[in-house]
């Protein structure tokens, strides 16, 4: 194939994108429009983008980037229904906090407050309350920002589940930085922070269905200061995601699509720990779609992808940080993924929710 | 009783009230604690005043005002859960935009944007949330706000009741405006700007439980137009809420804790519909404790009370505006009802939840 039909290819796929107008075909809400695929992608473009259309919405990115006066203001809201809500090495307080504080960081903002939004059930113990909000403020702590106002709702016994918590995040962006997917280019490494699908698993062994015994713990953690050392190191990061619903798996394919490149992954360079990789054989999911609650992709120019792992691997929180893949030019659109044994498959977008509720 | 009598008796108060540290009794969260009342206020100050306290947080303002580089913000946040969804004049989606765009207007600020956080139950109606949306898009544009950001969880049947929707709001404060509680002086005038209780009648009624047919609707509306037109002749104002959960009744008796000052009402004075005073006396409940969704109360320097309610009155949303009653001295803490037959009652804190899930 010569470069001009390469170029023509692409041209079309970007025209073809233009012209779909995606549509919900079920006529009821399932659990997969909840977890993070083509479900979700097609609800939030059928429904929410068609109604709330606007040039500071229609990136679909984690974080909104907008202008206050003279200031560049980055905002985030995120929900977390998780079950269990107790779980090791963290709770659904600390995935609130956590979660929105990293959707600032990786749009290159330094997090600043947090607004808190409880949905409580009937009959919901006081003391486990208690124990949530105290797991927010130790993260708050953390992640050096305040809960500056909040909300309660209280509904009926057998209309929620407990506690629901939404937390937006309000974020200053100091830097000149311009990341996303659209800075992304052909030639450009694919990193990721740390060992993918801690959380999930977690989570899911949690549950107790498997009858597993595990020491795995939650990845969750705040990200910013990881998020800071990268760029300190290398000013060429052209994109940065965390990983969560949907896993690295769903953002390389958002990236993909978004970029209209691909993404060839080497299967041998992705860390995952041998107790995720049991666990997910038995669940029969890969862990590439498995959500990280600590772990985000960032796209690195390949010149700098050496400095980069270094300086991650320099952070605690990124201390198995590696290059997992480089991104192409076609089949534009695609995740490919090298096997150990030689072959390519495509990582495609998931479809349906392995793991429902995860956050 | 003398002057020096009566400051002690406020010092002592207010001593008491630094003192009095809050506890929840119960073990149990009941639908009393999101109420807006007595209940709700323990659990704020108990356990999240308390785990998250911080300058910008312990006012318990609707809004949080914020300095982000030179410019002053305010942000807020509310989930909302109202049954039904859908009800005369209105819907769960022009409840959350309008809701939020009131607080951030009640405060001072030029509402700007919104983000949206929707928590679906498994096999809830796409079109009914297509419905939603198109609600909210209606009510953004009538109040001139963009939603930026958002997020959909999905719950399991029988984990949550449909649809429940979050939004947070941001605004700009570009006046000097200093509105708060601590502003307030004996003398003052209090306004409210229309007919009371509308709303929360109004969802009563869509129940049908109580088999009354009417031609209500409910109040729900953007304030931030009202509120601008008040400011603009009225400098003299010392602070406004929205009259919301716990009504009319609720957001004075904050006001006289906050302030440290008596509030007495006129009952002659306060705008009520006849069928929502009739349908309130079938419920039990006064309609000093219905929610509004689209009413506010100004406390304003007297001299200025005449021009704010003709300047209220002015505008199709404040058409039935009034002077409803004036701020005292003492007993400070409490609110006062004057009853058309010459006799005084106490307008306590709003105790248990007359009217669940109201918004």
């Amino acid at each position: 194939m010569t470069t001009s039909d390469r170029e023509r290819q692409v041209l079309d796929r970007i025209e073809q994108t233009r012209r779909r107008r995606p549509k919900v075909r079920e006529e009821r809400i399932t659990l997969a429009h909840g977890a993070g695929g083509k479900a979700t992608q097609t609800l939030v473009e059928a429904v929410f983008l068609e109604a709330f259309r606007n040039p500071v919405l229609e990136p679909l990115d984690d974080a909104a980037a907008l202008e206050i006066g003279l200031s560049r203001v980055a905002v985030t809201t995120d929900s977390f229904v998780v079950t269990p809500l107790f779980f090791p090495g963290g709770d659904i307080g600390h995935l609130a906090v956590n979660g929105t504080v990293n959707d600032l960081a990786v749009s290159g903002a330094r997090p600043l407050y947090l607004t808190a939004g409880f949905i409580l059930e009937e009959g919901f113990p006081v003391a486990d309350l208690m124990r949530i909000v105290t797991s927010m403020r130790e993260a708050a702590d953390a992640a050096g920002v305040h809960v500056v106002t909040g909300d309660t709702k209280v509904v009926q016994r057998g209309k929620g589940d407990g506690c629901y918590v939404n937390t937006s995040g309000i974020g200053v962006v100091e830097h000149a930085w311009r990341l996303g997917a659209h800075h992304v280019r052909p030639g450009d490494a694919v990193i990721v922070s740390g060992p993918i699908g801690d959380h999930g698993i977690t989570i899911m062994l949690a549950r107790g269905d498997l009858g597993i015994e595990s020491d795995l713990e939650s990845d969750t953690a705040p990200l910013h200061d990881l998020v800071a050392a990268l760029l300190e190191v290398a000013p060429g990061v052209r994109m940065m995601r965390d990983a969560t619903r949907g896993g690295v798996a769903t953002v390389l394919n958002e990236l993909a699509r978004a970029a209209e490149v691909s993404v060839v992954l080497e299967e041998d360079a992705i860390p995952v720990r041998p107790e995720v990789r049991g666990a997910a054989e038995l669940l029969g999911i890969d862990p590439l779609y498995v959500a990280c609650e600590g772990r985000f992709v960032a796209v690195v120019e390949e010149a700098q992808a050496g400095q980069a792992v270094e300086a991650l691997r320099a952070h605690p929180l990124g201390a198995q940080a590696a290059v997992i893949g480089r991104v192409g030019e076609a089949p534009a659109g695609l995740v490919l993924l090298k096997t150990a044994f030689g072959g390519t498959r495509i990582c495609d977008v998931l479809v349906g929710d392995p793991l429902p509720r995860i956050c």
